[in-house]
């Protein structure tokens, strides 16, 4: 109870506060929940960090994160391989394919740009989506990096690149969220929400 | 992606999950942490949890979850060997620690008295308590049980036992928490803090 290294329950708890979103109370409410559960249980956690660090590599068609190379996505042949859909990160792909209508592609460009931090084109993989747009068979790039300075940059920069191979590159709709209201709407995405209106 | 038990990231969202307040969202999140992060920063988690689950024992003196019997704080001899605070968890050991003030020892009842659940006095580890008052060494027991309604059964049962050995019980102050606002505080904590009230 002491902080000092030995005790396995402070040792836990330093470990877990180092994670994002937890805090001293998540930390000890954690520890004792697992102290409290089966051994298994702890166990599959265990193998379930370890297997996380021994199996991924980064999928050479898309760059997503995946555990076979080429990942799941790019390797199924139900999905529309004429379609790429660009993310800044590979979790961003997780929240399209919760929301479940799109069939497409994937490219992660694994960042953003941002000269502020001396974050240019040659940082991101921005290459090999250009070699897989020059192979011909992609008919329409679906822009959707984040609603950010550094995201609308990187979607700028990427139209100039894109448009000259004469493939139709589409930006994701900004505006507002289902299920929000406009009196608590921060008026730049009002203005994108009525400049992106669509026909009823 | 797509929930098979095959894909690591998936595995550990599921495993993630599991534990109390982490939610989809924060599963992906620590994930993609963990991604990022050192394979040593993920052993390190992954040794804790380990050590956590193999090297933990009940102090045969406190019942404290302790590596080592006895307990860090029962084998102490800088703390106050006259006086035993009695908590209903392990981890309240743990908040009381962090508040400084308090040198003695502890007693954890795993549990409180609650008839409609079912625990009476023999679920709890009073047994073991009773045992450590009747050495004679023991000046004043101080019950921190919480203040809900089984903590405050388990504090008249406490005092009731304990009284016949002539042994200072108190109980820890129930009052109006440091920081807030007699606004904002509910009638029954304004009025154990009334009649709890201290001559300045």
């Amino acid at each position: 109870m002491n902080g000092k290294n030995a005790d396995p329950i402070t040792q836990l708890m330093e470990e877990l506060k180092k994670l994002p979103g937890i805090g001293p109370k998540s930390a000890q409410r954690l520890v004792f929940h697992l102290i409290r559960r089966p051994a298994e249980e702890c166990q599959r956690l265990v193998d379930a960090i370890t297997r996380l660090k021994e199996g991924l590599v980064m999928c050479s068609l898309c760059n997503n994160i995946t555990d076979i190379d080429p990942c799941r996505i790019c390797g199924d042949p139900a999905r529309d391989h004429s379609c790429i859909c660009v993310v800044e990160e590979p979790f961003n792909i997780l929240s399209i394919e919760r929301g479940g209508s799109y069939r497409g592609l994937y490219h992660v460009l694994h960042g953003a740009l941002s000269p502020i931090n001396g974050i240019g084109p040659e940082a991101l993989r921005i290459k090999n989506l250009f070699s897989r747009l020059q192979e011909g068979k992609i008919t329409e790039v679906i822009v959707a990096t984040n609603p950010t300075i550094e995201g609308e940059a990187t979607a700028l920069y990427l139209s100039r690149l894109i448009k000259p191979l004469e493939i139709k590159i589409t930006r994701i709709a900004l505006g507002i969220p289902v299920g929000s209201d406009l009196e608590y709407t921060d008026e730049v995405t009002i203005s994108r929400a009525i400049s992106g209106r669509q026909a009823l």
